[in-house]
């Protein structure tokens, strides 16, 4: 997948303290991210991707570099090859979805998460549920989960577009560590 | 099953906000809650249950319908085929257990609860030990979980009448909007 | 495994209030520790154990008697055996465990400790987690776990030498009364 040349859209970098042995050393890193939004309706075309691009707008206000942007239904089957076939691919760090987290009879993007995953990141979404529950008690019913494959971080955000805003931002200072650990780097 | 009838004991219902679409809908809830007891002594008839009629008597509080009342040993696989069969029996949207959700050698709820659904909901259980640490560190030490069988919530409630009230009162405002999910409105 | 004659360095004994039945009564719980350092570099060699002695001094500290310290590589089948080996050996009441909990390729502690576990406590993870945040949002990436094997504790702490501690302190109070309820007593 090309990705934009470098004094783009996407210029902005992101950098980060990180401790590597006894030295502490700092590091660009490079966010390339893949934002798959998941919802029937807006697959069908039957309603607008309400939270996908402002999940866009958000990542290129960190800095990060949105290298893909895909609809998909919620398909559980589907959303499993998807993200597994973004994380094999190379061309993103990190994959954010948004929709199906909710306990709806057709929600099942944590199910399908988990199971493209190698580890889960369990802090991950109990902070993402208790920032979400201080703006609403509803914040609780994410079924929202965050792991790895690989060396790609993939993190669900709610469907909804304030949700989705809200998930994202507390857990932005934390991804490009997480990312730099990944890589290889040792946090523990 | 028969419920009682309009104006009886079970008259008060349950409203609540819910976003369908753009528009801002009402609609009444009805809660009907088949309460679940699970303790060795209380099934053998050696010790009183202390839990479940407060409970009951929190439920009515709350303006929800007991629909039914039972006692069951810490048996997993005794647990688990009640909770399968009031779930699908269609008598009741809710269950509420207590008892069994601790640390004990014969503590299986939260076992057997995991295995009667078919999605849990991680955010009500942390939300209940958030809520319950604020009175008790043991708190966290309950096991409870939440999920969903069909359309029908299942919540488990710890066993001492204290806690279980305290975690029922953590969950009561966010139970009737989960229910409103499952019944085919989106939540996310 | 031999233990120190009492009046020897771990004489302090810890007291914990427990509630059995109606009565409130007193018990003496003697917590024998077995301390598990999992890193790669320190099993090799390579690295000073920076975690294990500081988690020792804490135990000491708070009147545990620590009856063991070992060192394994980040190997899972390892680590799972080691840790069934020491639940079913009787030495010890809890088993702590340091590194390994973090996102690396080669963290492995909590998978290994899940494996060795016939019940988990959620509660545990969430609680060191959420203290761990007060002190740096990158306690929110432990993966740490928590749960029990037979009537043994198994604790998952992280490699750091302060996330540790840290760690251990938020859950220190807690751990007797887990640990007496295991022995037989009921939390609920």
């Amino acid at each position: 997948m090309r990705r934009p040349p470098l004094g783009g859209r996407f210029f902005d970098l992101q950098y980060a303290n990180l401790k590597v042995g006894a030295a502490v050393t700092q590091h660009k890193i490079r966010m390339r991210v893949a934002i798959v939004t998941i919802s029937d309706s807006v697959s069908r075309g039957t309603s607008k991707d309400a939270s996908g691009p402002g999940v866009r707008d958000r990542c290129a206000q960190l800095g990060w570099e949105v290298v893909s942007e895909q609809v998909l239904p919620d398909e559980p089957v589907e959303i499993r090859g998807r993200l597994v076939s973004i994380a094999e691919g190379g061309s993103a760090d990190l994959i954010l979805t948004t929709g199906g987290t909710g306990i709806g009879p057709r929600d099942s993007t944590p199910e399908a998460t988990t199971q493209a995953c190698q580890k889960l990141l369990p802090g991950i979404s109990e902070l993402m549920r208790d920032e979400g529950r201080k703006k609403t008690s509803r914040a609780a019913l994410s079924r929202a989960v965050a792991g790895v494959r690989g060396r790609v971080l993939i993190v669900n955000l709610p469907g909804s577009p304030r949700g989705a805003l809200e998930s994202l931002d507390a857990v932005a200072e934390l991804l490009p560590h997480a990312l730099q650990v990944l890589g290889g780097a040792r946090h523990d």
